[in-house]
């Protein structure tokens, strides 16, 4: 066995409180009576790595060479699994997971995940995410495969409320950016979504009130990652060969 | 410069949540307008490092192989600064710190350090620890140098109420936790005591409600370790020579 297969490796920072909240999450979740029980990790957390959603608007370098140094870093430490708490920097999931050794779980698939256990009969799925996120198709594909439809916020709702509120949350402003966020999840609850994917991981960092006060009607991303990520070193226990 | 001289290293893990809520405090008070504003951070996070108090106690392994891998492991990565946000774990710093290129911060100082920033003409200060921690003089010798008197729990309180709450919030439980931690806070204030040290990571997890509201008699030693940390770049920042 690999010295630290029992390892999560984080790529994480993207943003840095997003992180925090997942690493919070993944030990909240995990089923524990001591610290030894909990899963042990190694966080990568460059902060410096490029903004995906100005490079997305052809305003800055890309993020892809320092996504993959902390993909090679990540592999050299003989992590058994890596995850990334940021939803935007899946659109270059496909690139990382080819270069990965260990796998690259993915944030949709998560999150796509728990839509039969917060609501089986949902049909319209409401999508609050970055717009780089939106315009990348990263959820619409998977979700209507599975035979949902998406509701997403409208250009204007980008422009003026959402954009504005990530950069909010990544400079610690947190009570305004809940307004927004919890405004533009009303609209589109308006327009029949009966489930909402917080699918960019800075949102149920500012959402936690709804969070506790309707948990059927939100699917936080972070969590559904925390929970993927306990998920697989559970199989992998409960498949590996007993030592007595 | 080395490559990532910039980048905090964290031995974490120590336990998990204490770790969580390190790094949040880390980031809500870096001042930053964006993700590449915060400070890039490498958790080593081996909560499977044998129990630090069981160790003291006789009854276990000694966790000082695994903290020097740790130690070792954030070297080869090249980071500018370590910290460990576990009080008990300092038990061991003077040994880490002569094997470590990067300068360890302490946290006995760093909450040392907030005393004057909380109540100026504080004399008496409340320690609430592990008992291991407590047994070690870990803070005693470095308040006692600086003039103050440390007012600690009773072996009573460590017995009955201390060491079972802090093995609650290793086991995700918050509640009960919180409530124990505050009715021993209590007995310090009536023994004198004008500021309290939460000089053990897992209590400030817990006691957020006290914290919130009585800012002024509690150093959290977890987030006084996170200004160490912001102190310490933005220090290195201004005394390094400015790249135009």
């Amino acid at each position: 066995m690999n010295k630290r297969s029992h390892f999560v490796g984080i790529l994480g920072s993207m943003g840095p409180l997003a992180t925090a909240d997942f690493l919070s999450k993944l030990v909240l979740n995990t089923p524990a009576n001591k610290d030894q029980d909990h899963i042990p990790v190694i966080l990568h957390g460059d902060c410096t790595i490029p903004d995906r959603i100005e490079f997305i608007n052809g305003k800055g370098p890309s993020p892809l060479p320092q996504l993959s140094e902390g993909i090679r870093f990540l592999n050299d430490c003989g992590v058994g699994v890596i995850c990334m708490p940021c939803n935007t920097a899946h659109i270059w999931h496909a690139q990382l997971a080819a270069m990965s050794q260990a796998p690259l779980l993915h944030i949709v698939q998560s999150s796509a995940d728990q839509i039969s256990k917060k609501n089986p009969l949902a049909k319209k799925i409401g999508l609050l995410s970055t717009h780089s996120t939106h315009l990348s198709g990263l959820y619409h594909g998977p979700l209507q495969d599975r035979g949902f439809e998406v509701v997403s916020p409208t250009e204007k709702d980008f422009k003026v409320f959402i954009n504005p509120a990530i950069d909010q949350v990544k400079a610690n402003q947190i009570i305004p950016a809940e307004k927004t966020f919890t405004l533009v999840a009303q609209s589109l609850i308006e327009r029949g979504a009966e489930v909402i994917i917080l699918g960019c991981t800075e949102i149920p960092v500012v959402m936690k009130k709804q969070l506790a006060e309707k948990p059927s009607m939100y699917i936080d991303s972070n969590q559904a990652l925390a929970q993927a990520v306990i998920d697989f070193f559970q199989n992998t226990k409960a498949s590996a060969p007993q030592i007595v």
